[in-house]
């Protein structure tokens, strides 16, 4: 496939971490919350074999955060996810869908509490900080919304335990997956979280004071040495085969969280109060209509830049293909796929046209087994 | 300067115009509002002289459109701009600055007045759909926000005219700036604004019907020929000579449009009803501390991919710099800079590092002259 370059400018912020990451090889972006994002660092493959057996650190300072603090800050913050946080707790990290009052998806973030009147919403790609401004300002919330200066580095991958360990001492191996707490490094805190784009475990440094983060990141390689430590990026081959859905690729605002398999992070049942509420009953009652679904097909490579057409065996379109890729696990092409009612049963044949060429594949549950 | 690919995807969308665009030669690409923005084909200083003497077709449909309908459509817009719509007129566009309750801008958008009761904002790179909505919902106004599926095509250059009357017919030529009406090719009626991301003059084809729309791509690249229509995209050069700022390069929310020269569009003085009203007046009453302005430095070539410190000549930091050229009309190095009180004035003497050497320039008024 053709490449092009990244032109870039103020407006596509660097990171902290930039000049670093160009020195290691990096060799292609993408664009995150108006910020490079590392997108490879030559062969996706190689990168993805690395992961799964060793440590990667990664520049993921694209995953900005938006803190909301002051008294009306867990009303608000309630009010925009149709998960129940009403039992949440200081220390716990939260996935939860953002949803406006249609129920349409507008952010996937991880929620930080990091008090009952302060939280941070680690987010994909959308300026969710514009949608709780709006919202604040409309409903005259007492709460303060703005974009701190964090810059996150996510240690991922089987040996990552190790590697933390051996630079924040053994009390991080206490952290529980989806905690956080603060390390010290050198004397200077950082708040540290169990979590990571990946399914390989890991960490993930939300970077406050840049220039310890920038030694940290440097000392994460030294230490790492023995561990064959390497820079990365999330791999879409790894996170596609962990079935990890990824905002704006596999949904946007025109899917609501009940077609994305979130129902478990949908709670309607609840006396907790959040828009798009109604709306989603509505939906449920009567049944959703299109559903996020996994899709096998006996392709050796794939490449996709926008939704590709899923046709059944009689050519009708009964879906459209969303992230995709090959597989060295499954040894077939596998990928995220929004599949219309009621063509979505599992082991469903599909027909897809990959460079004017008709593959037959399957529909499948997700996660991939 | 190394470069680096672009990694795509469906989170960055495509255009209508993309596989046309990589036919002809585009070389790199940056993003805009989650989609693909050709920045340049080839040589961006041979794309300027083109610009400036012929005719350029541009794919700007990472432009997109953020549709406000309804009752309360004109309230709403209205809270959003510090410019006084109060007056405004169907058929018109104008220029708006979009701020947040502390004046801050949001985005800088073009606002089409379809109707008494439809709005179209032409935006720049921020996510003003989301600001709008979660103003809605907690206005509980009555209205319909959503993306239309419109892709612009920006037909610019001083021969844009000629082409235009040749594909469209006189009655376009009695267009005036910033007027839009409807036109017709092949029986399709395409909403068609007098304007465009260049000062070179044109015009913008608000193409809604996606076939009409590449067919009438390839028209004006079969019907040009004449005037040596060239593929193209905003240019930075020429944008810079032009003084058309950047939002998310040379401001962003934590400036507000008095800082930024866009006294003629803040109506504190109005009957209006706008967010920020208030903070900008005490903003205004207690003067500026920083303002946008340009500079002109003696270097031969320049990069700017973040802020670049300026001191003045006892290397006190005076402000930052935010984007800049080489300017072949001007011979040496122009940018736009936010410079703090009291060294803004005409003719300051400023020094900026660029490659590890030391450069000398001056403060100058923007526009250029």
């Amino acid at each position: 496939m053709k490449t092009f370059s990244i032109a870039k400018s103020r407006r596509i912020r660097s990171t902290p971490y930039t000049s670093r990451i160009e020195k290691q090889g990096v060799t292609a972006y993408t664009t995150y919350n108006h910020m490079l994002l590392p997108a490879a660092f030559g062969s996706l493959e190689d990168s993805y074999h690395h992961l799964k057996k060793s440590v990667q650190v990664w520049d993921v300072a694209g995953e900005r955060q938006v803190e909301i603090s002051g008294k009306d800050s867990a009303k608000l913050v309630q009010l925009m996810t149709c998960r129940d946080l009403s039992k949440s707790k200081e220390g716990r990290c939260y996935y939860c869908p953002i949803i406006d009052d249609k129920g349409g998806i507008i952010n996937d973030p991880v929620v930080l509490k990091l008090g009952e009147e302060r939280w941070w919403l680690s987010i994909a790609d959308s300026d969710v900080l514009l949608y709780a401004k709006g919202l604040a300002i409309g409903k005259k919330f007492e709460v303060k919304i703005f974009e701190p200066d964090v810059n996150i580095i996510a240690v991922q991958g089987p040996k990552s335990f190790k590697l933390m360990e051996k630079v924040f001492g053994q009390k991080i191996t206490e952290l529980k997956f989806f905690g956080f707490d603060y390390y010290d490094f050198k004397g200077t805190k950082h708040l540290i979280a169990q979590s990571g784009w990946s399914k390989q475990g890991g960490y993930e440094i939300y970077v406050e004071n840049t220039k310890s983060g920038q030694d940290l990141y440097d000392t994460l390689f030294e230490d790492g040495k023995e561990f064959d430590v390497k820079p990365g990026c999330p791999n879409l081959i790894e996170r596609i085969e962990s079935a990890l859905l990824s905002y704006g690729n596999d949904m946007d605002i025109n899917d609501n969280p009940l077609e994305c398999g979130f129902d478990k992070y949908v709670s309607l049942d609840s006396e907790i109060d959040f828009l798009g509420k109604e709306e989603l009953k509505k939906i449920r009652s009567e049944g959703i209509k299109k559903k996020l679904k996994g899709i096998k097909i006996d392709a050796k490579e794939i490449s996709v830049t926008r939704s590709l057409k899923i046709m059944d065996e009689n050519n009708t379109i009964i879906g459209e293909l969303r992230s995709a890729c090959y597989s060295p696990h499954f040894k077939q092409v596998i990928g995220i796929a929004m599949i219309n009612k009621p063509y979505w049963e599992d082991k469903q044949t599909v027909k897809i046209d990959i460079n004017d060429q008709t593959f037959e594949g399957k529909v499948c549950d997700l996660p991939f087994i």
